[in-house]
Formats: structure tokens, C-alpha cells, sequence
């Protein structure tokens, strides 16, 4: 995992072979494919170890029945990304350039958009909880659509991935305090006058 | 452009080549190199009309000193998308799709990831833009980083293109109505008990 990882970040995951991945993992053939079949399993399990994190960050998140702000819940998210994502214990390199890899390669392989697309609902779906949480106590409206308003969310931390590697003044603390102004809605005041 | 833009939507960035777009537009290869040195090149003023339709639509937008809401600004880049950039006029192709192929070869194309930036550089103003005349306006905090919340802002817009591409029930109404909930703030009604 950590050679396909390494090759699919440095050269794309199109440019990487079954091959070049035994070659570079320093294994034999037969001992990758016992586990693996394919390079789409072996990224969908690289994958599968960011995604843990979040999971994990979402836990702690909506432990003891919680009620975090959107807010919050994003700073959560994009606070794992930067702090256990952008460095992998296990690989030692930033799985959020794998994602990037394979959000591309997904728009023309269907075993990659079949995976993308289950990740981002479970994603989504978390952010959704959050939501509903706020909706049950009170500080959201009962009437929106907890997925929807989980998308948002979603993008706020797709942006983050993708502005922090396209984008060279991006940092972490400053998309936070921008995020935060602008989810703080409209501020009291001046409301009336809109 | 359009043959660059049908090749590199179908096959990608990296498993296009020059040669792929000078026998897929019919023309001689002079006739593609008097114009474009390069594939980097061409793809560059493919997304150049898809900026132009951006610009344009920020140009509606900003007219006669108007103060429009972050959430109006977001919703406006998404309907120019869904309206104009998923089916380009010239090219009749998607070029959403050619933009996450550029993200993905940006990471290891140095004259793409130049390009990238200066575009995300260019859109991230525009919504810059409007946060500033919404601080004139006293309707959002005078300390915030205009750039700072124009970066939140497009990272709502590169979410929803993300997500229309990979995650299957994204539609364009419903990602609106959850951006709407998102950006409304905490109700007045339960802020103090925040």
C-alpha cells in the first residue's frame, strides 16, 4: 500500500502499473496479488485509511451526543486532513494528492467512480448527522435537507484539499477564519436592512 | 480547442498527446503549431473560455456597485456552470471535466500547476470582491480577509463541480437550498444559547 501510494502520488494514478507497484514494494508478484488484484484495490485501500481517520475525527466530533456547529464539524475535518492526512503514519506521504489523482482518473474508470462516489456519500452523510443534530436542537432549520446542507459542508473541505496544493498562499488557519466569517451568516444588525 | 478539449475530457490530460489533437482536429500539424506550442498550452485557452464565462458572469454580478450576498455570488458562479461551462458553446464538451483533469496533472506539471494557481488566484478575487463591498456595506465584519472568505466562497463552487461529476444524486437545486442553510448562520432566536 505505502508503494502504490508513493508512485500514484509522484506520477499519477494512470501512469502506474501493477508492475512498477511490485517493483517499487520490493515484493514478489504472487505475495501483492494474494491481497490485491488490481491497482483500483490497492488505492481503494490506501483510501480506505484516510477515510478511517475521518471517521474517527467524526466520533470524537458527535461523541456523548454532541451538538457541534458546521463550523465546527469542518474545522474538525479539515484539522484530521491537516494534522494525520497530509502525512500518513502508515505511508508517510499526503493521501489528499491520491484523492486528487484519483477524483480525475474516477471521471473515466468505473471501479474509481463507484468508489469516489461511496466515499463522498459516507462523507456527506457524516456532515449530514451533524445537521441533524442542529435541527433536533434547534439551532438549524427543521426543514432543510440535512444531506444538502451536508454537501455544502463537504465542499468546504474538498475546496480546502484543493486550494491547499493548487493555490500557493493557502493556509490552514487562514481558510479557517475565512470559513468561520463566512458561515456566521449575516450578522444581527444589519439584518433587518437586507 | 474543441479537439483538445473532446480528447483530454475523454482520455485525460496525460494520455493525450499532440500529435492525438492535430489528427483529431483534421488540420496539419503547422497549422495547430503556428497557434499552440503545446498541449499545456492549448488546454490553457480552453479554460480560458470557461474563465471568461466566470468573469462575465462576476461582471452581472458586481454591476452598478451592487452588494450581492456570498450566497448570491456562490449561487451565480454555479448557474453560469450549469447554464454555460458543462456545455461549452465553442467546444460542446464539458470542460468541468477538463478542469479536474487539470487539477490532478497540475500536481506534477509545473506549467499547469502555474496556470491553476493564477486561475484559483483570479476567481478567489472576484469573490474577494464581493466580500469587500459587503464590509463597506457594514454587512459583514470589517476585520475579515476579503481573500480569506473568497477562499471559502470558491471552494463551495469547486465542491459542487466535484460532486456533480462523482457523487450520483447532486443536483444543481438541492446543492443550492443546502448552501442557502449553510451560509444563513445560527437563527437569532438560539444564538445566545450558543
Amino acid at each position: 500500500m505505502a508503494a502504490a501510494a508513493r508512485l500514484v502520488a509522484t506520477n499519477g494514478f494512470h501512469a502506474t502499473s501493477m508492475a512498477d507497484i511490485i517493483s517499487e514494494s520490493g515484493l514478489s508478484a504472487g505475495a501483492v496479488y494474494r491481497y490485491f488484484r488490481s491497482k483500483e484495490e490497492l488505492i481503494g485501500s490506501v483510501a480506505e485509511t484516510a477515510l478511517s481517520t475521518a471517521d474517527e475525527a467524526f466520533a470524537d466530533l458527535l461523541a456523548d451526543g454532541a451538538t457541534p456547529s458546521p463550523e465546527q464539524a469542518v474545522t474538525a475535518m479539515i484539522t484530521a486532513i491537516t494534522d494525520r492526512i497530509v502525512c500518513d503514519p502508515v505511508t508517510g506521504i499526503d493521501l489528499t494528492r491520491i484523492g486528487m489523482q484519483v477524483w480525475s482518473e474516477a471521471l473515466r474508470n468505473p471501479e474509481l467512480s463507484a468508489r469516489a462516489n461511496e466515499v463522498y456519500r459516507r462523507l456527506r452523510g457524516n456532515f449530514a448527522e451533524v445537521v441533524r443534530r442542529r435541527q433536533a436542537a434547534g439551532t438549524l432549520p427543521a426543514d432543510a435537507d440535512p444531506e444538502q446542507v451536508g454537501a455544502a459542508m463537504l465542499s468546504l473541505v474538498q475546496g480546502f484539499i484543493l486550494q491547499r496544493l493548487l493555490v500557493t498562499d493557502t493556509d490552514t488557519g487562514g481558510y479557517l477564519a475565512g470559513m468561520r466569517v463566512l458561515l456566521s451568516g449575516t450578522p444581527v444588525f444589519s439584518r433587518a436592512a437586507d
